[in-house]
């Protein structure tokens, strides 16, 4: 690569960390996500990681859809339902085609409300569904569907109610807070939920609703540990959409997994998907399940590893081990390892346990490549089978080839 | 020594320890001190370390004496309450002769609402005082008091009815999952404060109290991160408590300052307080203040370094750096060190940093004294003169001549 090239690409990627630093997310309304999210149409499910087809699929994210198909009355049973899905009659889009994130399966059609964050330095809009354990995983049964009902009928109506009545929430101060009282906002949000939920609960008690919805969305929000992994992960998205489309950045703008498929995009080389088959994840199992059960990595949760948090920072969130397996040694050297292939460190997100430093911010391609060094990403499991909720949690790297091509469609591309 | 006189204490200390392993503490009721404290009397003001005379208090203490002064009406200003304080006409004894601590002065007079809380395995009660950043300090001023008139009148009044209507709360569960979430449960309660917030808001939503006192003590309990410390307090002395009186133990069951004097108490000792001057505490001030502002160092509060929180923890608290200074090399360090100065490790509150070893417990005098390593302390600081708020924080270590005439006196009673 000559000099000039590599000035350019220096230049690009500081423009695309000064854009992530920037970013300040909002939360600004919970909404169904057919009045909010661009182009999401009836007959459309939206999923997680890159595109793939119903054949492609991996049977948790065939579940999860099946559980789709069965919320939104389109199919009685799940046969019936899987017929459908079978049929091309429903349409499936990535979830990051639609300025949108998605836990596990990363499942969202029409009438599930979404958490919509507004980047307020660039005006940009991110979505995310509603984390929970069971219908997101792959489970159909009436059980799952039960959380996503609620969420529809009650829980969602009172929070839109809220911010309404209340206004908009800030989440750079909760987020900024919560990566110094030991969550990493990926698997453990712990702090964050509880910063959100003391937020939410004066703005709940002093909003006009009806007295049942304000117990039972208070009950709902401060009891749900993992309630704010879908703002930190629409938070990350609204924060690295901006990021996208530098020519000759090679900042990773996105990682994302369908179960079969671990994707990335590059800010210089526009909406392309470099992939390579999902791999496995290391971790912790819930009891009854083990190894052989398990799925391959799924989600578009890495968006939180993507924007810093996560994996990047596990070191000030030793208590997350306990989850997902390993030492505080092993938490400490990936954080510290993640400098490597990053470009700069948050300005905004600090570490305590490393005297204040911010987290590493910015994967570089060109240095995974040259390192070796792969993102770790916090992560949890589904089973290979539909029909399960959450079996267990662990570590993951992307594959390396994911950043191989990435490369070698920058060489095509730029030299 | 002899062989029999070491194993009769290693024999005593576990038992110390056992009981302090056995503590569960339950917040059970929010009420006037009056009414829950043993001995507590009218025109009597409790106060926080050994028994100090008006004479020989320090600026902080006597103007947070001022202050409780004007605050229950004794007198109309300042230079009365002085007066009426001077003259003998008001009884000063030390919060622990009444089961009681408090933070920074520690003052409590009869109208002043207490947090209750039992030990649910023993059956013994500790009190402890609101915690705030001004009159506890030594700043008698109008907006000072006005803080304490809210607690009484409509903050305490409400969680009253809470927990007299909902039930009582566990504690237990909430310090052990904030020792994970970055609190050491002294200086830094953030977490704790959070996750009692959010237990709190359920109940008070539910509970039939005046709309206006339900919004108000949420914003209270929900923006006060120092709102738990007179929780975690009250459980640190609860769970102390049944460890004195062990015939042979030389484990310390109580540490506290009057700002004058630095005194500890010792299970096998009785009630006597084995003294030596309050140390200056070495941190971070606040802007306005320097070090020739500060008085020495004072509160009850040491006892959750007594029952292993507090700087034992600070490893897992890094967090609190920015407030009281030093590096996480040394934070870790401190924590290593309390091992060589400890009976055992706590069975329930762990740090994940540690690889979830659970926290330092049970001060051994002998060890202190064989060392020559003292107990970390994390404080706050006071002004030197009457009549200011918060100036700083930092660390603190006793001084050793404590614990050398702790064990004189042992030799005395059981060589």
């Amino acid at each position: 690569m000559t000099t000039d090239i590599k000035q350019r690409i220096e230049a690009a990627n500081l423009e695309a960390v000064k854009r992530m630093n920037a970013g300040d997310p909002v939360l600004v309304d919970v909404a169904p996500a057919g009045q909010v999210i661009p182009g999401l149409e009836d007959k459309m499910i939206l999923h997680s990681g890159p595109p793939i087809s119903w054949e492609r699929m991996c049977g948790a994210q065939r579940g999860a859809m099946t559980g789709i198909a069965l919320y939104e009355g389109w199919a009685q049973t799940p046969s019936e339902a899987i017929h459908l899905l079978q049929s091309g009659a429903i349409t499936f889009e990535p979830n990051h085609a639609h300025q949108t994130v998605g836990p596990m399966a990363g499942t969202i059609s029409a009438t599930m409300p979404v958490w919509v964050v507004e980047n307020r330095a660039f005006g940009n809009r991110a979505f995310c569904r509603q984390v929970e354990g069971r219908q997101q995983f792959g489970d159909y049964s009436d059980g799952a569907l039960n959380g996503l009902r609620l969420w529809r009928d009650v829980w969602a109506p009172a929070l839109r109610c809220v911010l309404q009545q209340g206004g908009e929430l800030p989440l750079k101060p909760i987020i900024a807070k919560a990566l110094q009282m030991g969550d990493e906002l990926h698997n453990r949000c712990v702090s964050a939920s509880s910063l959100f939920a003391n937020a939410m609960a004066v703005r709940l008690s002093q909003a006009k609703i009806p007295h049942d919805a304000l117990v039972g969305t208070l009950q709902y929000i401060t009891n749900h540990e993992l309630v704010f992994l879908g703002l930190s992960m629409a938070a990350g998205k609204s924060i690295a959409d901006p990021a996208r489309g530098i020519e000759y950045s090679t900042v990773v703008t996105a990682m994302a997994r369908n179960g079969t498929d671990f994707g990335i995009r590059v800010s210089g080389l526009g909406e392309e998907w470099f992939t390579a088959p999902s791999p496995r994840v290391q971790g912790l199992y819930l009891p009854g399940f083990k190894e052989e059960d398990a799925g391959f990595d799924m989600g578009d949760s890495a968006i939180t590893e993507t924007v810093g948090w996560g994996g990047f920072v596990l070191a000030g969130a030793t208590g997350i081990l306990g989850f997902v397996g390993g030492t505080p040694e092993q938490a400490f050297a990936y954080s510290k390892e993640m400098r490597q292939i990053t470009t700069t460190s948050s300005a905004n997100y600090r570490m305590p346990v490393f005297g204040f430093e911010g987290s590493p911010l910015g994967i570089d391609v060109r240095k995974v490549v040259q390192t070796g060094i792969l993102p770790i990403i916090d992560t949890a499991m589904a089973h290979k089978e539909p029909g399960h909720p959450i079996i267990g949690a662990g570590l993951v790297r992307p594959p390396l080839d994911c950043f191989k091509k990435a490369l070698v469609r920058f060489g095509e591309q730029y030299a």
